[in-house]
């Protein structure tokens, strides 16, 4: 028997090794060439093939003889302590992309990790600032990053308004815009991907655990403002017309792979569009747009996923219809209609519809996992909490596996949308290990669930409860 | 990049078929070799090892990334449904041990399946009927089952009960202790080990999903009238002294490598054994105990976990101290004093305390998972509840991830530490998958968690909420 366990260990070994090989020569090729989002996504999921083939070693000695099932786990992610890298096997091009758009190194780009496009996240802890700084900032990217928002040069662009749903059309450059009433407003922008990596069975596309979010300062123009104006003596206005269904918008980035394509050109709702809180901003925390965050023009539209937020805007067109361009169709950004069992396949797009205003979250953002606290002392607990439909309304934490709830200080929304801080001072029962939860409820009376929610064949929208491990000594 | 993929996961099949057969030859040598409980869980942990190991193909490249952990996920168990076959790569070996008992083949040997000692689990819909037949009826050995057993011979055997706890000691023939007032009650039995293969990481020995379980009439004599009875004229009595803390059993059973040794001595404290419940039990369902469950007479002391509940007894031996027989010491069926971290090592048995009243369950009997349902007709649930300290109060399923519940119908229990049936008719709110929970609130206010309780290197008391998935369609 002795034997015959150290030859499966060593036959296991080897496996590991060889596949670990494979994968590190498959990701330096990553280096040379692009992918497309969509490419990067296949490959993903066939990198999770093999792992779930590799994986049935283990399963089939204990976890597939499971008659039927529990219904919660503690570690649907591991924890990992500030200490610990952060970057996985692929380090070197991880900092690599990192320092290449001035992001702080304690992020990650958020595997599969590639040059093109670029998707970097914030681990919790460092969105303790008031304002998440730029370099704390995520990034989402679909195609390239434009050599004109690399440059930082606004020479020659204009925003291109047109379509069925205006009367009239116009280009607008950087200065006319900014001849319109300027407004600062304070919001969170989120992929509706934050949270992916938390949906058994994986999902495909970038593995984002809880740093797909950030809060900055945008300023801009109201789009309302922009899209039906009375122009003054002698110059054409705007006006939606009332066959107006959808605001799409086209950016100046490109494919990864296909530099003629879009990868991504998506929008809002004509009413969310004029809502009076959607903004074309080309400031972000006082500074000019930043490169990776959509140089000279970006959309704003507070409570929607960041995939409708365009960045990089170069046209935006009224439509009469929901828009159809690339990542508005398939399954890409949508929910289904009815719940899934996990794992299902063959969602079809009549059986989804497109992610609107995104439900309630919260994170902890200090103290980071892994503190360590003395017996007796007590511990403050801070983080943030915001919700697509307006405000939160509370947060609570747990001490005891959500049996018990204690409410948290919470701040007011400096505006609608924006992000409310948390904070509650707390005394552990005891010495060892402890975990706390936080979670949030918003004005529409949801609240974050403790389970990980609906699965989708996208993994979007897990807005399941965060929480830390702390412990007292 | 298409033929790295390929392959990679070429040699991931080969990984996994090297290791399977690896692992198949080693279990078709436990049919002729007897391993020892201990060795079981060690080789079980080695194993796991390896898993671990080859697991790292998958997590290396999603899960480990992980900053930090959501609270929930929905699947630390696998589903299976009843349409599935419940056993593993160990079918034959299974099917021998499941036959040899007389146990339904629907049963599973809970992995890692071995001939000695053997370990049998039910599915929870098979726990529907009123009292868990024998046939349906889990077991948990610890070491072989003994021959007089297998025979159903109690020619010549006595029970002895002496030590420096009592006053007097004595054999009792089967025929005297029947000349007892005899009794007959209505106890579940419970492995302390039940719901085991929920924990991660994974911990070594048998892998309990929810079936190690069942709900037994028990007829015997209550052990309170033995330990202390004033006898006839001319006879000697038994009288417990002061000095008494624990009531140790020794049985027939001797250790699967080693028949000169007990593989298990436990017992209960003194006051347990003289509670008016604890009984020695002969006749289960009205018959005479089974070989596996402990002919010729058996130790019931409800609401402790199973191990304290010695089967094929011979001798209850009255000790001034807490006994010390094996899994007695150490850390088996101890539960930390302290929250321990997911993976702990290294704990003493000075940081534990023996496991004495269990906690509060439920199980869902009906529907089994993967019912289908026709959109609007209403669908009864049922299942059972118990608690270790007394009576189930109140059980509420769930139909939206324990985000608001819904009071079941609970029948008294027919005598205290019998389960409770519940059952509610509930109507699913529309088409597509749904998860059912199911959970219990004790006398004491204790409440099943939702969450997989503390992790404790033995695996036990995890007594979190059981779901099913159920289709409307």
């Amino acid at each position: 028997m002795g034997l015959l366990v150290q030859h499966t260990l060593s036959v296991t070994v080897v496996c590991v090794i060889s596949l670990l090989s494979l994968l590190r020569s498959s990701n330096s090729q990553q280096l040379s060439d692009k992918h497309s989002a969509d490419e990067t996504t296949e490959r993903l999921a066939e990198r999770e093939g093999a792992s779930r083939g590799s994986s049935t070693c283990a399963s089939e000695t204990c976890e597939s003889f499971g008659l039927t099932a529990f219904v919660g786990s503690t570690a649907s992610l591991d924890l990992k302590c500030p200490s610990e890298s952060n970057l996985g096997e692929d380090a070197a091009l991880s900092l690599t992309i990192l320092k290449s758009l001035g992001k702080n190194e304690s992020l990650r780009p958020a595997p599969p990790v590639a040059s093109c496009p670029t998707n970097i996240e914030t681990p919790p802890w460092l969105l303790d600032d008031a304002l998440t700084p730029i370099d704390k900032f995520f990034v989402r990217n679909n195609g390239d990053i434009p050599r004109r928002a690399m440059d930082q040069d606004s020479e020659g662009w204009t925003l291109t308004i047109d379509g069925i749903g205006v009367d009239g059309s116009r280009n607008f450059t950087l200065q006319q815009l900014k001849s319109f009433p300027t407004v600062t407003r304070k919001y969170p922008l989120q992929c509706a991907g934050h949270g992916r990596a938390g949906y058994r069975p994986q999902v495909g596309g970038n593995q984002w655990t809880l740093g797909a979010v950030g809060f900055a300062e945008w300023t801009g123009v109201l789009l309302k403002d922009i899209l039906s104006y009375d122009p003054p003596e002698g110059f054409k206005g705007l006006k939606v017309l009332d066959n107006a269904v959808y605001l799409a918008w086209e950016g100046l980035d490109r494919h990864c792979e296909d530099t003629d394509a879009f990868a991504i050109s998506r929008g809002v709702p004509i009413e969310k569009a004029l809502d009076g809180y959607t903004m074309l901003a080309w400031e972000m925390n006082a500074e000019t747009l930043p490169a990776a965050h959509g140089f000279p023009l970006r959309l704003i539209a507070p409570g929607y996923p960041g995939s409708a937020q365009g960045k990089w805007l170069k046209r935006l067109w009224v439509r009469d219809q929901v828009h159809d361009g690339p990542k508005m169709t398939g399954t890409s950004y949508r929910m289904p209609l009815q719940p899934l069992p996990p794992g299902h396949e063959g969602l079809t797009e009549e059986e989804t519809s497109v992610i609107e205003e995104m439900p309630v979250y919260s994170i902890i953002t200090s103290p980071p996992p892994c503190t360590q606290v003395k017996s007796g002392d007590s511990l403050t607990v801070r983080g943030k909490a915001w919700s697509g439909m307006g405000n939160v309304v509370m947060v609570e934490v747990s001490v005891d596996q959500g049996r018990t709830w204690t409410a948290a200080f919470l701040s007011p929304p400096v505006n609608k949308y924006a992000w409310q801080v948390w904070t509650v001072d707390i005394e552990l029962p005891g010495k060892g290990y402890w975990e706390i939860y936080a979670r949030a409820t918003d004005e529409k009376g949801r609240v974050q669930p403790l389970m990980t929610p609906g699965w989708n064949p996208k993994g979007y929208l897990n807005n399941s409860v965060m929480k830390i491990n702390v412990d007292v000594v």
